[in-house]
């Protein structure tokens, strides 16, 4: 399969896990999976490895972490680290990759994928992927559906349809986040999947689908890849991406789009949306606390504690009589925060920035 | 009043303070007043000065301790550091110095006082303590009785018996740490003071005092007084201190003494006791909070985070959502703990002691 490309999405910007996540160091680099040396990026290259070796890995992300994402991905050749002047949605993003795979494989067939999520099964995943990649090679815009294991109101869902082949579906309709009530009536039906933002398509497929329903991104696609085959890339790119229609390819194209099959997967997928998640994935006592090594806890449980200063390691932490809390430290900061507020924690990010206090964002 | 001598007692170990307190840094040597840059024990020297400067102040510690209460206090003069070669409990302590002193001045009035608690008003702190050296130069045991505020059942208390002078009385008995209904009566009934462990006293009365309740106490301190007039003081000191009996001043000999007076003192007195007591004498918010510079506070109230790191300043804590919540930061441990169990700090301790992890202790 030597025409399968992987496109990994590593623009984010992740205020979610301040004071550990910064503008520069976004979540993607943080190690917020079980492994706790290794980044959500990092684990994102290695568990494709089977399938797309990352010679055929793309990573798309922002100017400023052009290089910090290739440190942080050493094994991705550094053309192939796609930095976006501007961040404008997740469709002008997959179409300028789509745009630069077909200059150099007009047979390119593509696995989108985030970069910040965890998998706890690799080879349940990659044999999903496998078949997700099969149903593109038909000619379909392909996504990979999450089974839900709660009627969780964060994420988008998908509608199964009628069977495509064994384990592909057709989409009847992807839904918006919905309410508590028809979260649970999905769970319940059985027909509804999480959307992870997972998109699988022969390059040549998904240009079409682009033409059709997004024209104002393909002019502008067709302008970046005119300059690119005359070498001149970069200015055009300056000059075109910022003017290319901010919106998300589940919105312009695979909500439009006929032929939009689905793949169920139920892998352990975790998108590590806040700390309440990093301490889910977190190694934990009896307790259910998620500490760092030789930490003292004394009728405490379900608290994590995230040690992301330059002594940790050195320091022992003592909890005595807390539950459910988390604290993270960093050299320049800590935050203490209960486990059930952590989306919170942008109050304190806006805080700082009424403050003007850049260093710490 | 030049024959009016101070003896300072700083010989606490103060587990109670973990992590900022250790074996080597005890609660004395800590800023946990009101001014975040004084010491306790430092304070304890200064706001005497206006009645008992310096060179006329002893301070009694252990011998691991002198160099550092030496640097902490420097205005007192290196050979009034009192080290005593094991810890024995008050009595040994205070005739010990009592001796010392008699052998400078047999005219001494002596003033003993902790050297870790906190006094808020310090003008009428001195008032009180000048009554009771009055009263001690009229041959009595005097000690002050803090005024109650709360029927608190982790002190003793001072029954006050007939009106001595104004200002001050006979102590009827003291009474040992109440049951909390009898802490109520005695709030109620307006005739018991806590006992604050400050005693007032002319040297030649107590050494009498000791003669008569506490012979064997006696017979070593001549040992001891003895070896000092023949310039050999520290070999006995080392052979006969650790044979004294381990006794306190209140049961050797306040208890049994007949001439025991007690001037009533109300200038906002706080024992410091835990990080409780810490809180409560810091620097709060509009929302109880006693937080660092700089800090920010969202729906939390109540809490308490003391800096004691060598990055102290310079990092902003964030809480959110959090009450009556205890954090201290040192280099190497981070304690975190409801306001209300403040004390269980010492369960930290053992726990530390168990595994053997004296760096931290």
């Amino acid at each position: 399969m030597s025409n399968v490309y992987a496109v990994i999405m590593a623009g984010g910007a992740g205020t979610r896990f301040w004071p550990a996540s910064r503008a520069r160091v976004p979540k993607q680099f943080l190690p917020l999976g079980a492994d706790a040396s290794e980044s959500l990026l990092a684990a994102t290259v290695r568990r494709l490895e089977p399938l797309i070796p990352p010679e055929r890995v793309f990573i798309a992300t922002g100017a400023a972490l052009r290089e910090a994402t290739s440190r942080v991905a050493p094994r991705v050749p550094s053309a192939q680290i796609l930095a976006e002047p501007v961040p404008r949605n997740t469709a002008p993003c997959v179409g300028w990759a789509t745009a630069t795979l077909l200059r150099q494989d007009p047979d390119a067939v593509v696995a989108v994928l985030p970069s910040d999520h965890f998998i706890r099964d690799e080879p349940e995943f990659l044999r999903v992927v496998e078949k997700a990649l099969g149903v593109a090679r038909d000619g379909y815009l392909c996504t990979i559906g999450i089974v839900p294991t709660r009627p969780d109101t964060g994420y988008g869902y998908i509608e199964v349809g009628e069977v495509l082949s064994p384990g592909s579906f057709m989409v009847s309709r992807f839904v918006e986040k919905p309410e508590r009530a028809r979260a649970d009536e999905f769970v319940r039906g059985g027909k509804h999947l999480w959307n992870a933002g997972m998109f699988f398509f022969e390059a040549r497929t998904m240009a079409r689908a682009i033409e059709t329903h997004l024209p104002d991104l393909f002019r502008g696609l067709e302008e970046i890849d005119a300059a690119a085959r005359r070498g001149e890339e970069e200015s055009t790119l300056a000059a075109v991406f910022p003017t290319l229609p901010s919106i998300s390819i589940d919105h312009g194209v695979m909500e439009k789009a006929s032929a939009v099959a689905v793949v169920p997967g139920d892998f352990g997928w975790n998108d590590v949306g806040s700390w309440e998640s990093a301490w889910e994935l977190s190694t934990k006592d009896e307790a259910r606390n998620g500490l760092p090594q030789d930490a003292v806890a004394i009728d405490a449980s379900g608290n994590f504690v995230c040690d992301r200063t330059t002594t940790s390691g050195k320091r022992v932490y003592a909890l005595v009589g807390v539950s459910d809390l988390i604290l993270v430290e960093t050299d320049d900061a800590v935050l203490l925060i209960p486990r059930d507020r952590a989306q919170d924690v942008r109050a304190v990010v806006e805080r700082l920035k009424l403050r003007g206090d850049a260093g710490r964002l």
